[in-house]
């Protein structure tokens, strides 16, 4: 089992794409749409969100009976919070592809991306899917990738083989920013060949999802439009459940840290991890509460070895009465930071430390045995500039 | 009653202050101390944080019996996280001004504010404490406000004026990062010559923080050395209870958004309103949501009419299953603009309001009939910048 995103971005056996720019916002494209020549298993897992747009309300319902056939993306633009003709244009979207493809539009997932509260282009999508030939005759996941970007910087892939066939597993995402995933990410779309059955697959999916982006966190904005999912179509054969699903999880990290490493301004890859907590649920609560503050994230960004945010950001949760800082050992890196106070010259190497490109903070909180690591980015002048002027 | 923050900074009848540089990190003021000439009744409201430091452990104790003789404040450095060594020497600063001043060292609310994680320069300050003479000869409260600043860049001060003496009610207040208070915020102070008894005051001062500072914030970062108090001396004797409560809103709404304005970073003032909520919790819940958005306080920073974010916030408060999409209403100053969307010139005459020096976004839920509004500033990258490089 190999993940290796410099090279295997083919499509796994069976699945073609169409890629394409029909002038969502500007002449980069913006249509995506990944399909499997045969029927194939799947499973997604959506924002939470009380104000999800369509795209999002539709494909909840196509993963429900754990069939799913093909991905649809459209970048550029949500389709959220336009209400009854926003909802119209995304069942036009879907039943045009499903009309070109052969299939059931309730088999086909919907993810859109980009600004909220505008309606689409309506006639050029239309115009565009009328011309749509399956099959399609790219290949290469890249493209796919490319193709969902918005305010990402780089396209993002991560694939792995497993098992005697081998089967393979191959992942897309995208997304920089407005990004505290609950349930899954902005868009997260994974292909394999491996053989699985809805029953087998949903649970792992669910699983690999909690572990890795449901841990990450750029800017504690939850989007509208959250979509991660999975077609299985079988192509390679059967594969050893566990086996698929260590190889899924480092699929799924390597997407989580390269959406980190991505997110808006960014510039340092941030991991936190907590232990020694109560349960996961209490070493994810004061993870996330040291990996979003926006303290904590400058200091960062600038290298200042102020480590007192930390103890900051761990004091605010205030509803964990059994955490003292009696107990508490807080480290960067490998240096501990407390409670054994740092004189200048362990100031000067911390400094040092967090000049690199990755940052790795762990606290140990001592209220019982379970951990959590969480990934994130540092908050920088970047950030600001990016969405001071997202739509003007 | 009046509220004047460009006039009327003296402090009430029977207080007198001593403000001075002892060198805590370099040549600015540092160490104030605001006393009664006689016996005062007081309240405080304090941190929640689990990393509260010695200055908030001992003032909470001091307040804990309603009466209070003085106020000392130590900047530029927090002291906390500093273990025993940190808790002695707060103990060791109340003790010596109590004797100065001649009082019981536990009538003393002592704060402190500044870095996490180094200890006092403790000779320096029992140099000073054992020169120090009382009565005071300072008696403008602006001289007190300025010797708190940190980051700050303006001093905050309010007053007002309330009942047939009239009684003064002078309040000061420092504070513009690391802000999310919970039950106060970093510092704010207030003096009043009104007559109250501990038991009269204590539920007036809660009611109108809960109202004021707990509807703040800035960058959702709760700090470990919040700390609000109040000191009523009686000099000007009895006030009607209700008219003092609503001097005392005034002067803390005052002070508030004059926080508010200086957030780090900050080029302007966001008020956000909910109403037509199901309690007074769901509106705060919502209505922070949106505050403490980095997507929407850049929005607002680039006055980009990005209003779509708003709709976001709302939905990332996913608990809310009461709230659709079908029902809400979202209004910038008095300009609806979901759901009924806005076409061009809308999106130009919203870009015009939000270029301007206060931003107030307006949200109806439709859950209910409770309203609640709260305070907060844009993200700029000055906060970036002033955050990234604060240690070092």
């Amino acid at each position: 089992m190999t993940v290796n995103t410099a090279a295997g971005t083919a499509l796994p056996l069976g699945f073609s794409a169409h890629v394409a720019n029909i002038g969502i916002k500007d002449a980069t494209d913006d249509f995506v749409v990944i399909a499997s020549d045969a029927p194939a298993s799947g499973a997604g897992v959506f924002t939470q969100s009380r104000f999800a747009g369509p795209s999002v309300n539709l494909s909840r319902r196509s993963v429900g009976d754990g069939s799913v056939r093909a991905f649809v993306v459209v970048s550029k633009n949500a389709n959220v919070a336009n209400g009854r003709a926003g909802a119209e244009q995304a069942e036009e979207v879907l039943k045009g592809v499903a009309t070109a493809i052969g299939c059931n539009p309730y088999d086909i997932v919907l993810a859109s991306t980009g600004v909220i509260g505008r309606l689409y282009p309506i006639e050029k999508i239309r115009a565009h899917i009328t011309d749509l030939r399956y099959p399609f005759n790219e290949t290469d996941a890249l493209r796919s990738a490319e193709a969902m970007m918005t305010t990402d910087t780089v396209a993002k892939v991560a694939s792995a083989v497993v098992g005697e066939g081998p089967a393979r597993i191959v992942g897309i995402a995208k997304g920089v920013g407005m990004m505290e995933p609950d349930m899954a990410t902005l868009i997260v779309l994974f292909m394999t060949d491996a053989r699985l059955s809805p029953g087998d697959l949903r649970p792992i999916f669910h699983s690999v999802m909690d572990r890795t982006f449901n841990c990450l966190s750029i800017d504690t904005d939850t989007s509208t439009s959250d979509t991660a999912a999975i077609m299985a179509n079988g192509r390679a054969g059967f594969v050893e459940r566990t086996e698929f699903a260590a190889a899924l999880l480092d699929v799924a990290l390597s997407l989580t840290k390269q959406i980190a490493r991505d997110g808006e301004g960014a510039t340092k890859l941030i991991e936190v991890t907590v232990d020694r907590a109560r349960d996961e649920v209490q070493a994810k609560r004061v993870a996330k509460s040291i990996l979003n503050s926006p303290l904590v994230k400058t200091a960062v960004h600038g290298a200042d070895p102020n480590w007192g945010r930390v103890a900051m950001a761990v004091g605010k949760c205030q509803g964990d009465t059994d955490i003292s800082p009696d107990r508490v050992i807080i480290r960067f890196g490998s240096q501990e930071v407390y409670p054994s106070l740092l004189d200048g010259s362990g100031l000067d190497a911390l400094k040092s430390y967090m000049t690199g490109p990755e940052v790795r903070i762990h606290v140990s909180l001592m209220t019982g045995n379970d951990a959590c690591t969480v990934y994130g980015c540092d908050l920088s002048d970047g950030y600001v500039r990016i969405n001071a002027d997202y739509t003007t």
